[in-house]
């Protein structure tokens, strides 16, 4: 039965080409879609990836159904579409995917950073797409994982619960049943506000790079960003703007996780602070700080996570002052206005909302 | 003639010694005060200070007329205070002062950072003091020098040129000619404005000990503040803290000097854009970052310069984003709310003003 769900992977990085090739071994029809020709050339001659892994993990060729750098080509006749580019291109993906849709098929984000789900329903929407399509995200990328060569990917761990939730979360059970064949790590993730407000990587990526860019700069980062770039002052600070985060999901009626408690579930990492938190997770060791300012933890972060948290804290009255505070350094390090490109609330269409209409939308898809 | 002016010195830090020994030297009555009596209990016993200083400056023993922590008696009989300490201490020193202050008497503020004249007359109006004395900041403090013992100091240089302006400014030229004598190197400031938002230390120091707080905390400062520390990135967020303050001047009728025309005109470094000016600099190089975050360069700088200029900013209609988002972030890093403990305009009396009736208090003392 599980094999009948036929997938369509979107984006062939580190996370797009491990999910093929795991999902191509597991015995699912998968079909691996990169609008770069020449990102998949050698996939494509391959016929599929080959993968590695941990001990006890997946490895072994992925024979994939289709490789392809045609959208129409690649959407036609899949069940599940896994949406696994930066959430930067999460609206080209969904502009272009807009017209191929047909009634009936599921795309799910990984991740969808914050608001990402909305933000894609809102542009299928604009685009005129009227068929019966669920939009799901993932809190996190349930893969650690890198591309060892053009058709090589290894797998370094799969994380063993990951929250997902469908627009709306009535719809969030039949994704659930979709994937549970492939992925019984998914887990009900309550709403898109729970899996976006949820996002960690807003208050972590951002604030360290921007608190460490001189050093960052001057060294190429080489350093370890979360053991010497976070010191007690600088955990304060990501104290603050995690506690503004909690407080913008409180106020919409939202019990998120802390840092705290996301450090101590996940990795089983606690203290007395977040500083001895973080130092107290043996993973962050020998992880070095990014090589440049102008990284992802800017130039997504910034404008897919912290500026939605902002928006959302500044329309329902949360003083997010010191999340703001990293944005305009952000905007000015990398001489670029992350507000105009970032998910603010009228890009995402929920500019007018109330909590409760934001709440009723997000949970059943209804607008006033 | 010279020698007939009166000078008393408050404050005996590395700058307060050094003018205290220096005016002793070049023949001038001269009275240390000092608020703790154990910071010149030796001064008092050997009646003065042993000062070394460069190759052909001032050196030799000053000595004293008195040396005293009553500061009723300290100002008995001055023609003019000196008042060498932090400027978070401005406040203080005028209440103390303000029942001791005689007609004709001149207090100068070495220096005020941005608005310290201003706080200080009327801190002294607050505490009823009627006397006619005439308030003056210096742009910057005239001396580096070190303390070098407890009665012991070291002058490594004199600035050649140091803008001073009285409140009003009608009164500059009273406070210029009482100095001359000592002081050739006082020039007309225009007004207390100017040289409060001339004031580069709140461009540079609380911005680039933020853009390196973690490397500060992690390293104990073990790295080249201006050299290592401004990389091309963090130069840039100084250039728009620095256009802020620029704009914030221009708003007030005034042209502040960029802090690329300082560099050029203070240490003939230049360069295509700050980063270069800066590396440019040869005297940056040796100089080691603070090696904590509880330091000057926020807690007074960040109240004492940075907050004034952003309050008038924000009632001149000013956007002072980047510099909000440092002053932010330091009051997250120190626990410490430094729009509170700052020099805001209601707490300067200036909070209702228009631009012209700010222009007109400050040139001439006119209050409508």
């Amino acid at each position: 039965m599980s094999t009948k769900i036929r997938y369509t992977v979107v984006g062939a990085g580190h996370g797009g080409k491990a999910m093929a090739a795991h999902l191509a071994l597991m015995g699912f029809s998968t079909t691996l879609y990169n609008r770069t020709p020449e990102n998949i050339a050698a996939i494509q001659k391959r016929g599929g990836i080959e993968l590695e892994g941990y001990e006890g993990g997946p490895h072994g060729f992925g024979q994939l159904e289709r490789v392809t750098s045609q959208l129409g080509e690649a959407l036609e006749g899949a069940d599940v579409i896994m949406v696994v580019v930066p959430s930067t291109a999460h609206v080209d993906v969904a502009k272009a995917a807009a017209p191929h849709l047909r009634d009936g098929q599921i795309v799910v984000l990984h991740p969808g950073r914050t608001c990402g789900a909305i933000e894609f329903v809102k542009a299928l929407h604009d685009q005129g797409c009227r068929a019966d399509v669920t939009v799901a995200e993932a809190e996190t990328l349930i893969y650690a994982s890198r591309s060892e060569g053009p058709a090589q990917s290894r797998i370094f761990r799969i994380k063993e619960a990951v929250p997902i939730a469908a627009l709306p979360a009535t719809r969030t059970d039949r994704v659930l049943e979709a994937l549970a064949p492939a992925y019984p790590q998914f887990i009900d993730g309550i709403s898109v506000l729970h899996t976006g407000l949820n996002n960690m990587g807003a208050i972590f990526h951002p604030a360290l790079t921007i608190l460490n860019a001189a050093r960052i700069e001057s060294t190429g980062g080489d350093f370890q960003f979360y053991i010497d770039g976070v010191t007690p002052s600088v955990a304060r600070v990501l104290e603050v703007l995690d506690r503004e985060r909690v407080t913008v999901a409180a106020a919409l009626g939202i019990r998120a996780q802390t840092a705290q408690e996301w450090l101590k579930m996940a990795y089983d990492a606690s203290g007395a602070d977040l500083y001895e938190a973080i130092h107290n997770q043996t993973g962050y060791y020998g992880i070095n700080a990014p090589s440049t300012l102008n990284h992802r933890y800017i130039f997504e972060d910034v404008p897919m996570s912290l500026v939605p948290i902002a928006a959302l804290g500044q329309h329902y009255g949360v003083s997010v002052r010191g999340i703001d505070s990293i944005i305009r350094l952000a905007c000015i390090i990398n001489r670029t206005d992350y507000w105009r490109r970032g998910r603010t609330l009228d890009k995402l269409g929920i500019e007018g909302l109330s909590v409760s209409e934001v709440t009723r939308y997000v949970n059943e898809g209804v607008r006033d």
